[in-house]
């Protein structure tokens, strides 16, 4: 006999992403979650958290680019970075790859997420030991609560709203995240889809505005794998406009760091993008 | 017993997406291809030809009016617009809304995916049978080939590059789209994902470029149904360039078309958006 293997994710109770796998690389359950990593035929290396896609070697680049760059290219110098979640590395690879950021607070739950992704998605995690990378395992809500440090750029490359990432997504969490940033820092989150989550952005915003954020800014794209592959991230600014940006500017920086969706068009681009409904 | 009944695409051999169906509106076959309109609990209706994906009642909004209006508001004054497939109607219920539009010809291979649609998917026949659309059921590959007609608009709707669509993506098509639009004319094609298809990309940007095409942008967008959901619409055009377009003049069109996703920031951000690695 002979069998198929496929990972299947309910993604809403009627609605179901399936993939082939070639190989299943770790499995195993940290306090706060069940963990896998599999190799599958179209999306090469996956994570996956309690049955839910978090990342795959194939397209993460979009994800991982975009939580970063436009936030790193509006600050004009960004110098302390704040990372929250994003267990795979792949942001905190993007941050690395700004020579002006001198140190980054990469704040995660899971330890075993981490070590994972460290052993199995060296493509991700590759940077996570890099000197200017500051680790701790800890809840991203409880340390802006608790900190009493000012970071340039704030990202929160957080999972769904449910379980321990609930309060991630809560009106207190904006406020301390405010009071994090420097006077004129950015934050950035990923805010879910724009077809099945709208309720969801919307909330968000107010929250934003009401912690004192001045410019609030969604940016859509596509994450193949998130129910829908329709995903939004929102962008709050103390300051500094994204779309008001030198592009210039940001085609001269580029020039020294490698993106392979991210350029100075695509900065405007994904903010100028965003459905007239979800303005 | 009792049943839960789910249609599943295979969008690649190793990729599934799977949707839970409340009710089967409509099954056929007509002599080029099998024919379903199922209700769905998470898109409503979906129109689905052959096992793949065509459109849905949650998300059409997206595909078809990203196949039309930015084409339709770079030209300033559209008259007379081919439309090439598009058989459930979404894309000529768009053109329809342009004041300056005199006539369309709305040619699609299939007229019982025609009737299909105007019998269960009314939000996207619904213009069908408007006095300015002239439908003719042929193949639009022929069509472009033999008539002498030119117009300044033409938006090719086609299916994947399989079986009978196949040659709407092969050199002597465009060659003949060139030979159909007038001086300053622009066509629109849907190219399949930016992720899965890049050669197909690829090679209708050349295909267009020696046909005569002067300004061949790329534009990306979500459509949750398609392979990886990220998808790309080609804009070909001899005269206007998009990213030209005066925003204003867009701006006080649109108070007299509605609209749920296009407006004079999409019209620039959707080209803006393309990936780096794509153009």
């Amino acid at each position: 006999m002979k069998f198929d293997l496929w990972y299947s994710e309910y993604q809403t109770k009627s609605l179901k992403l399936s993939t082939k796998v070639k190989d299943v690389l770790y499995t195993g359950k940290s306090e706060f979650q069940e963990i896998q990593i599999i190799d599958t035929y179209d999306f090469g290396k996956v994570l996956i958290l309690d049955n839910t896609y978090q990342t795959t070697e194939r397209d993460e680049f979009i994800y991982h680019e975009l939580i970063s760059h436009p936030a790193l290219f509006t600050h004009p110098n960004p110098k302390t970075v704040l990372v929250i979640g994003g267990g795979d590395g792949g942001t905190v690879r993007e941050v690395v790859k700004h020579p002006s950021v001198e140190s980054i607070d990469f704040v995660e739950l899971d330890e075993k997420v981490v070590e994972a992704c460290k052993e199995h998605m060296p493509k991700l995690s590759c940077e996570i030991d890099n000197p200017k990378v500051n680790t701790l395992f800890t809840d991203g809500i409880k340390y802006v609560a608790e900190t009493e440090k000012k970071y340039d750029v704030i990202l929160v490359d957080c999972p769904d709203p449910v379980g321990p990432a609930k309060g991630l997504f809560e009106e207190e969490f904006y406020k301390n995240v405010f009071k994090c940033l420097t006077d004129d820092g950015i934050m950035v989150q990923q805010t879910e889809s724009p077809l099945f989550n709208t309720d969801l952005i919307k909330d968000v915003g107010n929250y934003l505005k009401e912690a004192g954020f001045g410019i609030i800014k969604p940016l859509v794209c596509t994450i193949p794998t998130y129910p829908s592959g329709f995903w939004n991230f929102t962008v709050a600014s103390k300051k500094y406009n994204p779309l008001e940006s030198d592009r210039e500017e940001i085609k001269e920086k580029l020039k020294e760091i490698d993106t392979i969706y991210y350029d100075e068009d695509v900065h405007i681009g994904v903010f100028l993008a965003t459905p007239k409904y979800l303005k």
